[in-house]
């Protein structure tokens, strides 16, 4: 997708190393961030100058390249890479793949890149599915508006910063407005890390996509008013029975959905599903730093300084769980690179 | 209510004037103004020191007596104060209710200050009476609880800050605490004017009650999993049919809590009734700035100085409703000084 115009990726090689958005900057800087190392790869991540599970992966994958590179390649090394962020499951896969790739081969940091290349472009690959897919949705709506515009809303970012291009909730905007479908996205700001007001507004007004930022509070009177076609989120793990755990707040909006007769899908790469896990009740909610909802980061305009403020009392007692559970009674579709699936598809 | 230990109102007479806490501080700093002209409490009203419709009204109905004391008694200056926040009905009720008492009377200025004191006095015991009848369906709750603390939910501020001293919302868990209940509240953040993180945590935190601060996106999570027993809030007008407008975000809470059953009352005092108003669709939301989305305000701990910061892309477009309407099938019941009652009985 575009940044100031020009075609981007969030990951990208470059010569003897990659280079990656400085996502903790947007929406107020663009800057790249050159990593040669595997110790720079783990860094970049543990600081989150990465974000999203599929980008996480890609890091993760070349970072192993780039420790076989710099003749440190081992196991602990991997797993010093693995552990750069605990609970990303799709980071742990990605090394393991690339571990299994280069063993008992010859040139194991050839090997290793190959299989880093091939992860990225099978990530990349699965966001244009899901587009695709997605894309006959949103051309639904479109015709069942008379042309009106479509009116999505999204929660979080789930769009190609998140991901190596495309995303996966966005990428059946990114699709439709490729196809010249007139469409309107309403950003959930996503508190307490707005990474809707800052990544997806970001995205979208990069790529000349009308959209308009909400406060979470506010979904439920824009569907209430007939102002959404459609919801779309992403999905952080799914459960076999379709229930979804996705960012803190996607339940209030299906539950909301589900009042006004409004579509609401979770779009995600099928690797998403977790067969191991029954039901969502057997999903884990991570709890996070206080400090996320003590204190908003952004811009301090007058400073020209990225800051944060302090909201509530200092010694206020906080809570903050990064996930609920949608259950699969609230979504009407899983968008996925297999096409559009129901619970029973899964 | 307290602060520092000390009982307080939001509001009380001093030698030639009004002296009133300055809310724009809190929760980073207590500090009050004090208020010897009619132009001064135009001026409170108009930046947000005084805030809560029963507050505003008070210090409308001073102002009067103020404009009087100052010789400059009449209907021209009172309509100023009245315009001094065009969309609090109570403003222009309490102006008009102090101006009518001085209609042909010997001493205006006495008038409108004994009719003033009587306003104070009278939103003064429609909160207790709030309060009192909240009482029992916290006593009720704490009882089916088998003695463990009680959970309320509430959102936004409808404290005593809000009002002159109890509040409405919070008039019942003050009414519990006093009663030796062991309660605990959930406090949304209440985006985009975070009056919950600031206001409602300080009142709570001040007066000893154990609350936690949530992300608005929080609430439905925490009814999922069993850790709410009754959610509170407030209203800023309530149709004839039971349909609630109140702070954006309520009618996405009052969801959550119809699908968890968890019991939803709206506490208010029976003013805060519209007759002329059928249904929640006549009910207009207005729009506030954008730049209370864009924008969040709180206290930068570095520099000891209440600042904001930009949490969009610089020109991002933004919608900012301040209220949704909660149909009154989702509501319990309504607390108000005449008691609990059933949309049937409004």
């Amino acid at each position: 997708m575009k940044v100031a115009g020009k075609p981007r990726t969030t990951i990208w090689e470059i010569e003897d190393g990659i280079e990656v958005i400085d996502q903790r900057l947007l929406p107020h800087k663009f800057a790249t961030v050159k990593i040669y190392t595997y110790e720079q790869a783990i860094e970049a991540i543990k600081n989150m100058t990465v974000r999203g599970a599929p980008l996480i992966g890609a890091v993760g994958a070349y970072a192993v390249y780039l420790m076989f590179k710099q003749g440190d390649g081992c196991i602990e090394n991997a797993d010093k890479i693995i552990k750069s962020r605990p609970t990303a499951v799709n980071l742990a896969w990605a090394v393991e793949c690339v571990m299994n790739s280069c063993c008992g081969v010859g040139d194991r940091t050839d090997a290793a890149l190959v299989t880093a290349r091939q992860i990225v472009a099978d990530e990349l690959e699965r966001s244009k599915k899901i587009g695709r897919a997605g894309l006959q949705i949103i051309g639904d709506l479109w015709n069942s508006n008379f042309g009106k515009p479509v009116n999505i809303l999204t929660h979080c970012n789930a769009g190609w910063l998140a991901c190596i291009d495309y995303g996966t909730a966005l990428a059946p905007i990114y699709a439709a407005h490729d196809h010249q479908i007139p469409i309107h996205v309403w950003v959930d700001e996503t508190r307490p890390r707005n990474q809707g007001a800052s990544l997806t507004a970001y995205e979208l007004g990069e790529e000349g996509i009308p959209y308009t930022v909400i406060a979470d509070n506010a979904g439920g009177f824009f569907m209430q008013t007939g102002q959404v076609d459609a919801v779309i989120v992403g999905a952080d793990r799914v459960a076999s029975n379709g229930d979804t755990a996705n960012k803190i707040g996607t339940y209030l909006k299906a539950l909301a959905a589900r009042e006004s007769g409004i579509p609401f899908y979770v779009a995600m790469p099928s690797s998403t599903i977790d067969k191991k896990i029954k039901t969502g009740d057997d999903i884990v909610i991570e709890e996070r730093s206080a400090d996320e909802v003590k204190y908003a980061f952004g811009l301090d305009t007058i400073n020209n300084v990225q800051t944060s403020v302090l909201l509530t009392p200092p010694h206020a007692q906080v809570a903050n769980p990064a996930f609920d559970v949608t259950p699969a009674s609230l979504i009407t579709g899983f968008i996925t690179e297999r096409g559009i699936l129901s619970t029973n598809q899964l």
